[in-house]
């Protein structure tokens, strides 16, 4: 069977082969020795092309970034009362890693780049920080009204933002080597273990001194706590540390 | 007593005539609209006193962050084991503080002026991932050998500093009015309470459900935890959640 008669090859968009094109330039004669023109020249499109998909050469470097920022804001706002919170802006996080893991080669790429361009690692804070609010906003909506609950929303959202990225960086470092799924599920389990499952039923601990050495506190005598199995982890905690004296 | 026999008014040192007049500025007309020729005519000083001490019209914004970062960095090289590793971030990020708390006026223009100017955003959030490294590396090195150590480390320092900056943002906010430290404190308390004081000693949860309810797990059953004084939180809860099946 001769080649011509088998079904084209898909051709890839115009945007997609502008962000291959670029990427092409970038690793051949580096990010600040490439122009707009230049890539546009090497995907054969014209300079408007390239604006009607990219605000600058900045963007042609994470052209996936506002669409999972779109997908993850919609993914938030279509929860409910029923999902825990900290388990759902985990889930969140996990809309970026699959973004990263779609294409591994160009993740990996894209890491040494921005390792050593100042102005890509600008932009990449920029849109971590927005993928932080985004987690932070949702979080402030479900726990409005507890006490510190900006607070405890700011803090977690940090929190699942580092574990998170501490992963994915791990996996790219590794040249996309290994399962980035199983590390970041263990990364956010780590948060989830910290602040999961907010709630204020009964729990009470007990701390036993051996009465001689109740002045001295020391560290082999006991704390005995006892909570009901819906207990969440923070209640355990605060209890648990009440009964040391360190709250 | 005429005003010419009285001790000359200590005259401010050229850095901080170049920030007084560079804010003036900011305020009067705005951050794009002022020029650092416009900042050294009003501080009457030439062009190139201005780039001996700031190396751009960014850095005149944030005039002490370089010398806080210095100290921050030297405070935590001068650790020792006896330093219980949270804690220890905890203050460390309490020195930014200090340097926002030492002229609230500024502080508070400074808030006004970085929310308007997009640049002046990038500038801030490349700082404060500064901030966040140099935690973050002291941690790992804290944490060298435990198990989780770097994302440990990791997500303390984004926690320390998501806490920090959420009340220093509130307090910013309030036009520098109450007491920033107290807020503070109390922000990091709640991260201290979530991560700090590690090591290994015993413990032992046992989860206690009534037999005839084993099979749904009602959640009136019941956890009894035994521990040891000195027992780290993040041991309580691994524990704790373990008697649940939830580890």
């Amino acid at each position: 069977m001769s080649s011509s008669s088998a079904a084209p090859a898909a051709k890839p968009p115009m945007r997609d082969a502008l962000v291959e094109a670029a990427f092409r330039l970038f690793l051949e004669r580096g990010y600040e020795h490439t122009t707009v023109d230049d890539i546009v020249a090497l995907a054969g499109v014209g300079r408007r092309s390239f604006f009607r998909y990219f605000p600058s050469k900045e963007d042609v470097v994470f052209p996936d970034h506002e669409r999972c920022l779109a997908d993850m804001t919609a993914f938030l706002a279509a929860s409910g009362e029923e999902h825990e919170p900290v388990r759902r802006v985990c889930d969140a996080a996990r809309m970026v890693l699959l973004m990263y893991a779609e294409n591994p080669t160009f993740s990996v790429q894209r890491y040494r780049l921005t390792k050593r361009v100042p102005g890509l690692r600008a932009y990449e804070l920029s849109v971590v920080w927005r993928y932080e609010r985004a987690l932070a906003e949702y979080l402030r909506g479900r726990f409005a009204g507890r006490p510190d609950g900006t607070l405890r929303a700011d803090v977690v959202a940090a929190a699942v933002v580092a574990a998170h990225n501490n992963a994915l960086r791990s996996w790219l470092r590794s040249d996309g080597e290994g399962d980035a799924g199983t590390a970041v599920d263990h990364a956010l389990g780590f948060v989830q273990r910290a602040f999961g499952r907010p709630a204020q039923p009964p729990v009470r601990a007990v701390h036993l001194l051996p009465p001689a050495d109740a002045a001295e506190g020391r560290p082999d005598d006991v704390v005995v706590l006892v909570s009901r199995r819906d207990t969440p982890v923070w209640r355990v905690v605060q209890e648990w540390e009440a009964a040391l004296g360190r709250a």
